[in-house]
Parts: structure tokens; sequence; C-alpha cells
């Protein structure tokens, strides 16, 4: 077994190890600018990490662990073009530094590159592999789908907010325990409980990233503090406190969210007010607590050695106690 | 076996008998517009041929049929948007009746559903299907790639252009053929040459359209005649202008197709008369005549009974000599 570390620093090197370039350039260099933006790797980490808590080899799962970072950033290419979103990680995204057109069409080929590379693993567990990978990449589909309906919609419940991070969030990191468990030819009911662990954890991460937006500082966060805020969206705070509010409240911040015409700190700050006034970072906290024990749950159920499962323990409790 | 009338029925019936609509409906619905376009459904068509020819049922090569049909729309949504093609078959195309990101999303998720559909085939099959359609998923992207590459060049050669035409058309075509002859469990030798003739055929296929695209009647080609040359498309036709016109020919047609003050219909007859003059219509039949009898050379090698690759020709035929 690896330690964390090890296992993190692998991960970082297998994509950094890949070529990504190949004829035509224009199709390929928006791939190679957009895979080499760095990041934590969490997705292959997690496919490494899920392979040696069932007994496999890393080595085995690698392709795997490409796979999903492959699949991960080709969702990031569209939708930074839905989102109109300028900078991703510091840097123009790919839509902005190439084109439209080929932000549009190296996704494309980025997914089906995310095969490719599932494609190298073991021929037994092809069938299996490709199924996970494709049932992912349709769910995350499908959450994007919902939070762009979301968009349109004065209103949206709690449990609507959840299913759609779920999907947009949870998916990811579920297929990428589900692809490596695989790789190490995990059972069925490690392969589900990993599933439920990964969608948890996702919905815990997503929660707590919210409450980082709102409240954490530039300088530790790397973003600019209520972004979510200026842009509207519909976060589990914001979605909680309409949930929770009197209806003068609810009013207030009806009106506050689509007010255009009020300075963005002014707005930041009076949306905070009301956030305050209704505790809803003491409930967001709870509601983090609550997706992540449920998480462990599922974990404890794993009929594995408990030692086998510290490395997964320790990354997803950095996942979720960071401060950026 | 059945007639090509059987399968080409049998390859509508299957399109039209699936369910596409899921929820969120604003990510399904796009997908059932665009598979309900109508259209000859050629890939399916292929698909089920090569099954058959091959020995197979065609029942257990129909999830491919519609995994194939699947990605090529999936090529469509997002190829209109990069070409900004408002219609398609006569019709909004998907992103300008539903919504550009709609459009990117929905194609996406469509490109997910190829590959579940393709996993409903044979476990035994799997790989080799999955690699299959992954390869030409891939070389349909580069192929859209080279197109625009050329869209910013002055000049392009013949050789380019063909590569570019084998990528973007012959490819998905040789996918249809290979991925049927997989469920028929073929030989690497007969789905090579199956691929050989899906590609020359494409090739074929395409020249013959930018034919029409030229010289057909409105009311039978179904587009606006002369389309390419306003689209300052640099089909074979222009391309083979080019590399045989004298200095003086060659500079009136670049000129041509740059001119955007000229009144269309001038444009077009100006640019025939260039290309009559070089008997560029002639060169571009001899061409398709190449082509086709490469592909069908490529078929006689398979080992197989002559009466059983008779739907594939006459389907072939049909493709090469339409008037529309």
């Amino acid at each position: 077994m690896h330690t964390l570390e090890q296992l993190q620093q692998r991960a970082i090197e297998i994509i950094d190890a890949q070529n990504y370039l190949s004829e035509p350039l224009s199709l390929y260099e928006p791939i190679d600018y957009g895979m080499r933006q760095g990041g934590k790797r969490i997705r292959p980490l997690l496919c490494l990490i899920a392979a040696e808590l069932c007994g496999g080899d890393i080595s085995q799962a690698e392709p795997a662990a490409v796979a999903v970072e492959m699949l991960h950033n080709f969702t990031l290419l569209h939708d930074d073009i839905m989102d109109c979103s300028p900078l991703r990680r510091g840097k123009p995204t790919v839509f902005r530094k190439f084109s439209q057109n080929k932000a549009i069409l190296s996704g494309d080929a980025m997914f089906a590159c995310a095969f490719k590379y599932l494609l190298q693993c073991d021929k037994e567990v092809i069938p299996q592999l490709a199924e996970t990978l494709t049932r992912g990449a349709i769910e995350v589909c499908e959450g994007q789908g919902f939070d762009m309906d979301f968009e349109n919609r004065r209103t949206v419940s709690a449990d609507e907010y959840l299913q759609m991070i779920k999907l947009k969030t949870g998916v990811l990191l579920s297929t990428a325990l589900r692809l490596g468990a695989i790789t190490a030819k995990a059972d069925t009911k490690t392969l589900n409980l990993l599933d439920t662990f990964g969608k948890y954890i996702g919905i815990a991460f997503q929660i707590k990233d919210d409450m980082l937006d709102c409240w954490s500082d530039l300088d530790t966060f790397g973003k600019v503090c209520g972004a979510d805020i200026i842009d509207r969206k519909k976060t589990f705070l914001y979605i909680t406190a309409l949930e929770t509010a009197t209806p003068d409240q609810r009013q207030e911040l009806l009106s506050l969210y689509e007010d255009s015409t009020l300075d963005k700190d002014e707005k930041i700050q009076k949306v905070r007010a009301i956030y305050e006034q209704l505790s809803v970072a003491q409930k967001a906290q709870k509601a983090v607590e609550k997706y992540n024990s449920e998480a462990f749950e599922a974990l404890e159920q794993i009929d594995i050695a408990p030692q086998r499962k510290a490395t997964l323990i320790e990354v997803a409790k950095k996942l979720i106690d960071r401060n950026k």
C-alpha cells in the first residue's frame, strides 16, 4: 500500500506524463492546454486509491485514472462556454484562449479520448469500465441540464438542488472510485458502496464550496468572494435561506438577488446579513456533516480491513475540511 | 438474408422506436428532436447490412446501429453550432430551435448515449465495439478540425482535402460497417476490408455531394444550389480548379471567391464558368469513379460468397449514383 502523498504524486505524474498532442494541432492543442492546467487531480487520485483499497495494483488503474481526468476536463471545457467563464485556475479558459468552436470540438475529442485511455485497461473489465464511464458522463450532463434549468427558475427546492449537485459533482467522484475498484475486480456490493461514498462526499464537497465562496477571503480561496451572489447562483445557502425565511426576509432576499443596480460589495454584505439572521452557515455546516457521515457509513460497510480504508478516509477529510 | 428495402425499413424503425426522452427534459428534448428529423438512416442501415453480410443476425446489431446514428447526430448538433447553420433537412437546427448551450450539452449527452446503446450488445464483443466507436469519434473530430483549419487558409491541396473528407465523412460509414461486422464476429481481415470500403465510398459520396451542390437544381437537391460557393467552401471542385488553372484563371477564381460585394447568382455563374473552362465536373466525376472502384476492389477481396455482398453493392451504388 502507498501513502496518500505517494498516490497524490503518482496521480499528478500520470496526467503530466501523457502526450496529448497530435494532428491537427488546432484540435489537440486545446486538449493539451486543458490537461496541463494543474489542479489537485482528485479524480485520478480517487481512482488509484480505490484500486488499492480493493487489493488491486495501481498500475492497472492508471489508464482509468487518466480517462476520468479527461472526462472531467471535457466537462470543464464545455461548462466554461455555457457559463461564459473567462478564467479557470487563474488562466484564460479554453474558449477564451482559442475559440468557442475549438473548445466545443476539442471537448468532444477529449470525451472520446477518455474512452481511448479506458480501453487500455485489462480487456476482461472493459465492459464494466465502459458502462461506468458512460453512465457517469450521462449523469454529469443531466446534472448540468438541471443546473441550467434552475437558472431560469425563481426558486429551487433544497432537494432539487441536492439531486443536481449529486449528479454534477458527486457522480464524477463515484465514477473515479468505481473505475479504480473495477480494475481491482471488486465485487458489486463494494462497487455500490464506493458509489454511495463518492456521491455523498461530492454533495458535502459542493456545499462546502458554496460556503467558501460566500465567506472565505480572496487570498485563501483564490476566487472573488461572493461571486455566487453576484452571479445569482442558486446555492445551498440561498436555497436554505429562502426555505427558512420569514415572508419579509424572503422578499428582501429575492429582490436583492435580482437587483442589478446595487453596488457589488453592498449586495454581498446585505445577502450575507440575511444569511446570518437565518443561521445559514450553521445549517450548511450541519448538512456538510450529515452527508459526510452518510459517506463514512457506506465506507464502513465495505468488507475490507479498516487499515486499507485509511487513505480514502484521509483524502475525504481533506476535501471536506479544506479552507480553499 | 433480407432485401435492401427490408433492411432500410428496419433501420428507420429501430431509430424511430427508441424513447429518447427522460429528465431533465431540457437535456433530452433536443436529443429527441435531433433523432426524429428523419433522413435516410444510412449509417444504421450499413451497420445492419454488414452484420448480415458477415453471417450475423441483424437483431444482434441493432443496438450498434442506434449507437452509430446517435454518434452521427451528436456531430450534427455540434457542427451546426460551429458552422452557424440555421436549417437542417428544412427544419431549424437544434441550437436555433433550443439554444446554443442546450445544443452543446445535449450533443454531449448524445455522445454518451451512443455508448449506452453500444453496451447493450453481446458482452463478448464490447471491447472491440467500444474501440471502434471511440476511434470513429476521434477521427471525425480530427476531420472537423482539419475542415476548420482549411477555412482559414487561402489554398488547400487536393490530397489534404481528400484526407479531411475521409475522416469527416468516410470514417462514420466505416464505423457503421465495422460495428455491424463485429456483432457478427467477423475476422480482422474482413473488418479491415469493410473499413476500406466505407472510407472510399465516403470520399466518393462527398465529392458527389460537392457536385450536386454546384450543379443540381433546388427542387431535386433540397438545398440552395451554389451554397458552397457563397459560403466560400473549399470543395473538391474549387481545389481541383485551382490546381489546374492558368495563373489568370487562378487569380480570377481566388478573387471571385473572396468578393463579398458581388450578386450571389452572378458569383455562382462566374465560378461555374471557370469550372466549365477547366472541365472540373468531368474531373470530379472521374474521382468519384476512382474512389468507387477502390471501394469495390476492397469489397471483392472479402472472402464471402458474392451474393451475400449484393445488398451492400446496391446501397453503395445508390449513394454514388444519386441526384439529390
